[in-house]
């Protein structure tokens, strides 16, 4: 039976959990919701989630939300596909650190405050020391990503929960790139980072994951 | 053979730990490092944790850290005491995602605002807007908590991960409600979460996890 996937379209948490799905051929029913029209936030969503929030997984009436959750569940419940946390005790821990190291570094001391700065300071406008620190927070711990890498992917040669939270961030990267060229966050990617990320573009299922609205 | 457990004293990331390795009697060598003289950045730590943080684990030469991290490594490794994430993939699933909602939601958008604010905005003093929002979310995400306790603990008469993670930040509450008493956030408290945080504090284990310089 197929599980039900509430998705965002361009939400970094959302999208790992599309990617571990594809990457364990678990079948689902892809339920995009809008956050221009706040869909998330309906009644009937909401009743599945109080909380409001994509990434949002029902199996079988069951619900589970937030995304490492979601990635941990996928992974324990379905045993086809890619093994997102493989290997002994050790090889597990370091997917989990890799992940929470994405996380309060890269994404929230890095992404998160130049996001805030460029995109939601409002009338004032951005702070650009605080965008300045943040990039370069950003760029240290993309060269640190860069070091982790084993293989194809940060776990080794198959793709594993580290690679589902990391890869959608290096694509935020260019999308910010894109939308305001003057912070030139992809020119912080070191090569590395950069064949790694051809890697992960180059998935079968990578391109059906991809914002339409980013196109 | 015990594992090393490098710990601050008052950082709930690091309590976290500690109480896990108590619940799971886990043999471990105490290593205490004071945030005060900088410790944490030390290079004999630096040589084993890059970041030059606590919490940092080691078994046996591997290293580990994040404190989220090493809770899941040590309920894999280590049979005995408490199961940390008990029960089958869905049980599982609401222990991590309670703790990833304490994560995001009680700590940084409830506690921690509240203590950049109070301890850290130098000499323009505290926001007392943002003071004052913080401490609303703060007062939701308790009632949030207080309502998914089932029996005891948060994932049935047993102490789970998720009791790890959120205890040590009830704790924080009191702290910061005695260095602040105008935050009265101790106040926000819900009956069912204080009962809960004195079978927390009833525990045999836990006097001695609390931070000396608190007392």
């Amino acid at each position: 039976m197929a599980v039900d996937f509430y998705h965002g379209h361009g939400s970094p948490f959302s999208w790992r959990v599309w990617l571990a799905l594809e990457a364990k051929a678990i079948p689902y029913n892809l339920k995009v919701l809008s956050f221009q029209n706040e869909e998330t936030r309906k009644p009937e969503v909401k009743a599945i989630n109080p909380r409001g929030q994509v990434p949002t997984l029902v199996d079988g009436g069951f619900a589970v939300w937030e995304s490492l959750a979601i990635l941990e569940y996928l992974d324990e419940r379905f045993a086809s596909g890619a093994k997102l946390y493989p290997g002994d005790a050790g090889n597990r821990a370091r997917v989990r650190r890799l992940i929470a190291e994405t996380e309060a570094y890269l994404y929230r001391e890095g992404i998160s405050p130049i996001v805030d700065e460029l995109f939601w300071s409002g009338d004032k406008g951005p702070n650009p020391e605080r965008v300045a620190k943040a990039r370069e927070k950003l760029a240290a711990e993309l060269q640190y990503f860069a070091a982790e890498l084993k293989g194809k992917f940060l776990g080794g040669d198959t793709l594993t929960a580290a690679d589902c939270v990391l890869a959608p961030l290096i694509q935020y990267c260019k999308r910010i790139t894109f939308r305001k060229p003057e912070t030139k966050l992809d020119e912080l990617i070191p090569p590395a980072l950069r064949d790694y990320n051809q890697r992960i573009e180059a998935l079968a299922y990578f391109d059906k994951t991809y914002p339409p609205h980013w196109r």
